[in-house]
């Protein structure tokens, strides 16, 4: 069974997760599949104008401490950035854009490190462009790539499919039809897959 | 360094640690204190009339899910109650006056247990009463004990307490003045003392 790993670029655990599962999934053997999808769409059909943690600052205050204690036990760098969230919207394409492409796991680490490490504004091209060039790819071609139409499609019916699942925040995994929630039931869904 | 255990009696994911958190913590040698409280005051200060998981469906029906697999990895034993969440108030009151008995961690255990494995109204006085029992207690003196003022004083100064604390939700613990929030963040917590 291949375990699903949706993520939003904007989302604070999905660094967590996307840093880190790829080793874990390798050593296992466990297919997977990257599932970038956005977040907003479904926050604000829930009744939320932005992130939980923007709307409850005492869930927020601890979300960063706990951030910065659960980067430390991973060995991830960890600072804060200014801006939270972030719009992931041109990293998220760029991602629909390459997910059949070796590089994309890559991609997708190298803009949360961007964000959560260095405090990059990860909807600046600049920051994209040195993401996907740092994969060895052809940034102008990717960033142009994700412009098109077809890409923007795509990551919108994967949101759709996400809400669909049953799905309200990121990282979330699925294995067949069982849904997990949270960097910390990676390991859960993991285990799953292997039942 | 002391671990201080809040939970609630109502709370699910309370029944995952006090379930399963003694063991682990004799084990590490970790002294220990058991803070039960109630979320209910705090809710509704959060401006939510009962839990998020009853005023949220999405989040509900994940939570039982996902309380299902994670008991099982436990090993404990789980049935959806048909009353959620349930009064715990009587219940906290025995354990805030049986705090400094060597049985209250089983009492804990007994209530939590009637509750998630045999759906029992954790409000009824008969349910705590055999709880009470099954410790080798004196149920009538206790839940006497449990109705004087000292004691509802008591429950609600800690309350007070978990909300200066910063605490939102339970199981929460706190480890000097680091705050951890939620059964998966149990281990989190034991390693803070241990650094």
């Amino acid at each position: 069974m291949t375990l699903e790993i949706w993520f939003e670029f904007a989302s604070t655990y999905s660094y967590l997760t996307v840093s880190r599962a790829e080793p874990l999934l390798r050593r296992k053997n466990i297919d997977f599949q990257w599932k970038p999808f956005l977040l907003g769409p479904i926050f604000r059909d829930r009744g939320m104008a932005t992130s939980p943690f923007v709307l409850d600052p005492i869930r927020g205050a601890y979300m960063w401490r706990d951030m910065e204690r659960r980067s430390k036990r991973y060995g991830l760098p960890f600072a804060k950035p200014s801006i939270f969230p972030m719009n992931g919207l041109k990293a998220a394409r760029v991602m629909t854009a390459a997910l059949t492409e070796p590089w994309c796991g890559a991609f997708a680490r190298a803009v949360f490190t961007a964000q959560f490490a260095r405090g990059e504004d990860i909807s600046s091209d600049d920051v994209l462009w040195t993401a996907i060039e740092d994969c060895g790819a052809d940034p102008a071609l990717w960033l142009a790539r994700a412009r098109e139409d077809d890409i923007k499609t795509d990551l919108r019916a994967r949101t759709e499919q996400a809400q669909n699942h049953g799905i309200f925040g990121a990282p979330s995994f699925r294995v067949g039809t069982e849904l997990f929630w949270g960097d910390d039931r990676l390991e859960d869904a993991m285990d799953w897959v292997e039942r």
